[in-house]
């Protein structure tokens, strides 16, 4: 199989300068602002995306440096498969979040509820969909019981 | 800024063998079964994952040729900004898709709910966690409307 190959559509600007310190998801960010600088060739592309109040960004972690097969999540002090994570040190270190939209000017979106560290480089951006993206389940694994935590939880040095 | 190098981490089979009849979303593909077959030096990587009733895919269109900034989505005759769209001709031809994980055995992880055409490549596999992944909104710009009619639509050849 093939290399596959990106090209940043834009970047991600937060109020998170380092992994350290960064919420550890969407849900853990509530309200923290952020902005998306879109590379000006892509602007068309925005086109009828302001009807929509959420986005999902898919984003390269660019920080990260390898990966391990087995990883402590920030929520657990076991090892787990890093596929049964979303820790950002994986084969193909890809983060996905969902954003609050609150306005495009330009070639500038203001997003809120932002988890990402600042000048991520973005890979794409979708329409959240709740009837496509929003599956009922309750079968969690080893974060049942974890998931509140999240809301208080801020990444420490691991993932670096 | 520089580009970004991905290898997939498997391949996801489907009984999907064209785009032209393929389900445009997981949900107008109920029940249809596939397998992700994961390169063996990932296997330590599934640790755990047998927990989750539902796994995010994070795949290439690798059947996509080139993009355009405007797009007529499957769901719509009106020309619109692909950010604003799922369709699977972007910039960056990543794809997302939420499907249930029936059971692992090996390198073989048996999958349902599957959208995604046969020999796919795999980039990333992350945990559904709906107190992460699953947003209540209702601001679904041009879908409104639109969304039901997904679980009976086919693709065609428009993004081939």
């Amino acid at each position: 199989m093939g290399k596959i190959v990106y090209s940043p559509i834009g970047i991600i600007r937060s109020p998170f300068k380092t992994v350290e310190g960064a919420p550890i998801q969407p849900v853990g960010a509530r309200g923290a602002r952020g902005a998306i600088e879109l590379r000006r060739e892509f602007l068309a592309g925005l086109k009828d995306l302001d009807g929509f109040s959420h986005i999902i960004l898919i984003y390269h972690f660019n920080l990260s440096e390898g990966y391990a097969l087995e990883v402590k999540p920030f929520l657990d002090d076991r090892l787990r498969g890093v596929f049964a994570t979303r820790a950002p040190k994986r084969p193909n270190p890809i983060g996905i979040s969902v954003v609050k939209l609150i306005g495009i000017e330009g070639i500038f979106l203001h997003i809120e509820d932002v988890d990402i560290v600042d000048g991520t480089p973005l890979l794409d951006i979708k329409p959240y969909v709740p009837q496509f993206d929003s599956i009922e389940t309750e079968l969690i694994g080893w974060l049942s019981g974890r998931v509140q935590a999240v809301e208080q939880f801020k990444a420490d040095e691991r993932f670096k």
